[in-house]
């Protein structure tokens, strides 16, 4: 009944391009939580920089059906490595306070970086659980990403992070266009005024509404009915259910 | 050096009317995790129905600084307990096949959720971590929210799939504005032209530049520095990197 967009933007296929750094990670369930988070926004490349251990059943189990990224991934002993052939590279980061390239929000970034994706590799970069990117880490990166985060309370969970900018990277690439839903035929003037006459004589025919009296009832119903956009097919439920009525009265 | 915006706008404290309602999880760990994602974007409430377990140890390690929504978190035995008081109430959802209401993507729900936050409560309600919210559940929401992603594995996990909606909720209620850069006051033309003026005198001293055959040398060098719209300081480091070899011819 539903159908997803039938195609995908050109720029989609950028996706592919755009690797993501993890630099000296501690956990390797971040790791795997991670590959799960990258799969399920289209990412397929990881390069893990000297992480503290190598990704084991648990991160495994956390990648999910990304197991097939973490078993791809690139170990590199240092971030020069990871960002061998990268024409942008772009550095997640709390509130860099030594900082000379830009600075971005993570939305702002993702489209860098899409654009950047047509013509060379980029590389998204996340430091460390505890402390993130160093100083001397962040000056690597030609822009300073930042997700807009409670100032009192910033630090997200690494792959939850990683999960906000590869939801960013998508949108940039693919587009958030959902699925609409099924068409509803709208109903028509005239058959909305049938609704609103037979409404009436049914009012009318059970006392409710008195005609000499009419007070602010139909112009109510109106009220209420236009702001719900009827469509037909509630047109035609309502009807019925005042033929029934009818119907009830008529005995 | 960098400052922070230095007030929200006053949609900000909307966060607080928003809740965040989890459907028979699981995992107490996504519980917990869940709690982080929602602390680090500045949402404060969080409704359990029917959890498999209560949070646990396990859960509270996750939720980090966090840990006191997890505390006040309510504990109800149906989704209708839940969204009792709702003004809005809107499901997360891969991919409504029977759902009559709007289904809208993530970004736009969460304007939707911070508009109606002005006047009423709203509800933010997460399925399962195995199938995400039953038909039945998701009849009860007013909107459909999908989150973008891979068609192949559209499957975030639990605590991720909060992050990134707690993320836009947010950017909707507070805005993305990330702190600017410190200020680098640009160059003036004169002190371009002068470091230009400098530069042919040294390189011609130098027998770098022959001024009766100078080629491209100088035509390129503008067009590199122009691209990169030099800063007052830049200048004074390149004309100082000039003076200095001046000294050494000079000897």
């Amino acid at each position: 009944m539903h159908e997803f967009p039938s195609s995908l933007p050109p720029t989609a296929n950028r996706l592919t391009r755009i690797r993501i750094v993890l630099v000296r990670t501690s956990h390797p369930g971040n790791i795997g939580a991670t590959a799960r988070a990258m799969h399920t926004m289209g990412l397929t490349r990881l390069t893990l920089v000297a992480p503290r251990h190598l990704p084991d059943r648990d991160a495994v189990a956390l990648a999910a059906r990304g197991a097939h990224i973490l078993e791809a991934a690139q170990c590199v002993p240092s971030l020069d490595d990871a960002l061998a052939g990268a024409a942008l590279t772009i550095g997640l980061s709390g509130r860099p306070r030594q900082f000379a390239g830009r600075v971005l929000n993570v939305r702002e970034a993702a489209q860098e970086a899409v654009r950047h994706a047509e013509h060379g590799d980029v590389a998204f970069i996340f430091g460390t659980e505890m402390s993130g990117l160093t100083n001397d880490e962040l000056a690597r990166c030609a822009i300073a990403a930042t997700i807009p985060a409670n100032p009192a309370y910033p630090s997200l969970n690494l792959a939850a992070a990683v999960q906000v900018a590869a939801y960013e990277l998508r949108v940039a690439a693919a587009g958030d266009v959902v699925w609409s839903a099924p068409e509803h035929p709208r109903a028509t003037y005239d058959e909305i005024e049938g609704l609103y006459s037979h409404a009436q004589r049914t009012l009318t025919a059970m006392a409710f509404l008195n005609p000499a009296m009419p007070k602010r009832l139909l112009p109510r119903l109106r009220r209420l009915f236009g702001r719900a956009a009827l469509e037909r097919e509630e047109v035609n439920i309502l009807r019925g259910i005042l033929a029934r009525i009818d119907d009830l009265l008529g005995r």
